[in-house]
């Protein structure tokens, strides 16, 4: 079957999350026809758009964009006509997401996707009571939208996997880099990592332990610069030194068992213990250990001058005062 | 009083942290006197600041450098003769810590600080020892050390404020972002924090949700990206739109609630959503929402051109497939 065309889309409801929805699109030169109720929402999307555009021109990220290729409408059913894909934005409330659901699903030809912004929800539930849910899916983004390129694509018990598939390849076409979450969980991957660190944090706060300004900073200052492109297993098989993610595990996995976290880890089982060095050793994928320290090093050098040009440009700009 | 001048100083310990300490202090120009019992020890900070090196001098952090400037001596003793700020980086098991420290202690001038990079342990168990447990400091970096910025300071029982004053001026000399946590707890903040992201993460790979790889491209396509400058405060305050972080608290608040994560969160009561709510305003400062908002489009759009140079030079390099 031949790949589909995309140069339309449509997004329902706007907000931070369908704004940057717009943005990116347009900046992908796809037309967009967006419906939202409020009376707020379409100075908000203009806004959005004025704000990044230049942003996204000076990263080369516009090229073929056009902002004029944007129309706001009143309908669902408006919006959705000849739509090559559907976007759903409304806020994260069960039932209003249903009905919303129910209402594009009524409209779209039945072969388009629909994919919803969700971030935490299950798609079974949202999908239940459409007439085509095998074209129902989450695909979940992170503000902001037109320059953050992780989006979870999750299917519920209806959805096909033809479907999860379009929505993959819609999403590389707008330049992201889709995730599929193959199990079916509330919050989804990325939601459930930023949660337990946040509730971590709140702890911290509550017990009084650190600001909000200081866990930030305990973010930013290390961990955080290796996370913009290493995730935890990386950094710590990285970390490990040359005996890698064998090494760090046997050094601090007994570290599980000590209340270093509210939360409780589960057990390290040698299985467990597997499929961690196994993963590290697949995402290290041909590249040498040292070549990926030398890598590492060029990208954390890069990213903060990018950080002192434009984040704090001034030498302690936002750090907290040590006394 | 006039503030000490740093021209030399002790490391304790080489393994992949003790190497990056000496990197960082040679490329800032002092003197390093190591000494480490293993027979590897020195290849391994030879190696470490090889690599390193190049790096450093590209990105102009190496100017006042010089490699030549370091020793590897045989005993604890000699090490910290002379020595203006002592860094301890044996293995991370307590016992071993306080031996070393005593050691340290028993031959060290007795106004010199004293910094463990201990990632978890008490101060104030590690000082108890010692004749002059009042400069005996936890100092903990982040690896690479010769890049990363932070460095937690937490003074136990005995510690003395000027003390930790001292420490802090010292990591600034060598180009770094002193943290200073105030309450003595195990594993300070960030490891509390990466803690339990990694438990979370371990769960999913444990219940069967994601690999490691997915787990980490969940990190590094959004909030990963973000964390490299903002911590997760900042981010959805934020992200929460021109109402910020009391917009974001009320719409996500509620979901501390649900089974989003396997660590059960503390009551959001009032006083803890103003704390939350006025430290991100505190972390802005003068800075203005839609500057703000500038300024992190700029660093996302500036950090992913570094990316797409170091990291991944090739489209979908080390993304896991989708099926």
């Amino acid at each position: 079957m031949a790949e589909k065309t995309y140069e339309q889309i449509a997004l329902i409801g706007a907000g931070v999350i369908g704004s940057g929805w717009a943005t990116r699109c347009l900046a992908k030169g796809l037309r967009v026809v967006l419906t939202d109720p409020s009376p707020d929402a379409r100075a908000q999307v203009d806004q959005t758009i004025e704000n990044a555009w230049p942003v996204l021109e000076d990263a080369g990220l516009a090229g073929q964009g056009d902002r004029t290729k944007f129309r706001f409408v009143e309908t669902i059913q408006e919006a959705v006509e000849g739509a090559d894909f559907i976007q759903e934005n409304v806020p994260e409330r069960e039932h209003i997401k249903i009905e919303v659901l129910e209402a594009i699903d009524r409209y779209a030809a039945e072969d388009v996707v629909i994919a919803s912004s969700s971030s935490g929800l299950l798609p079974s539930r949202l999908q239940a009571g459409c007439r085509y849910p095998d074209r129902v899916v989450i695909g979940h983004p992170f503000a902001p939208v037109y320059l953050l390129p992780l989006v979870e694509i999750v299917g519920g018990e209806k959805t096909s996997p033809e479907m999860i598939r379009r929505a993959g390849s819609f999403y590389r076409h707008v330049g992201m880099r889709p995730l599929h979450v193959r199990r079916e969980i509330e919050a989804y991957i990325a939601d459930r990592l930023q949660e337990s660190l946040y509730r971590e944090a709140l702890h911290l706060i509550n017990d009084g332990v650190a600001t909000v300004p200081e866990i930030d900073a305990a973010v930013t200052g290390g961990p955080g610069l290796r996370w913009a492109f290493m995730g935890t297993f990386m950094a710590w098989h990285l970390g490990g030194g040359p005996g890698g993610m064998r090494h760090t595990i046997e050094q601090f996995g007994p570290a599980l068992e000590l209340p270093w976290s509210h939360m409780k880890a589960p057990q390290l089982t040698d299985e467990l213990k597997n499929k961690i060095i196994e993963g590290c050793e697949t995402e290290s994928g041909d590249r040498q250990f040292t070549e990926l320290e030398r890598r590492r090093d060029l990208c954390l050098a890069g990213i903060q001058k990018v950080l002192s040009e434009h984040w704090y440009p001034h030498d302690q700009d936002g750090w907290p005062e040590m006394d």
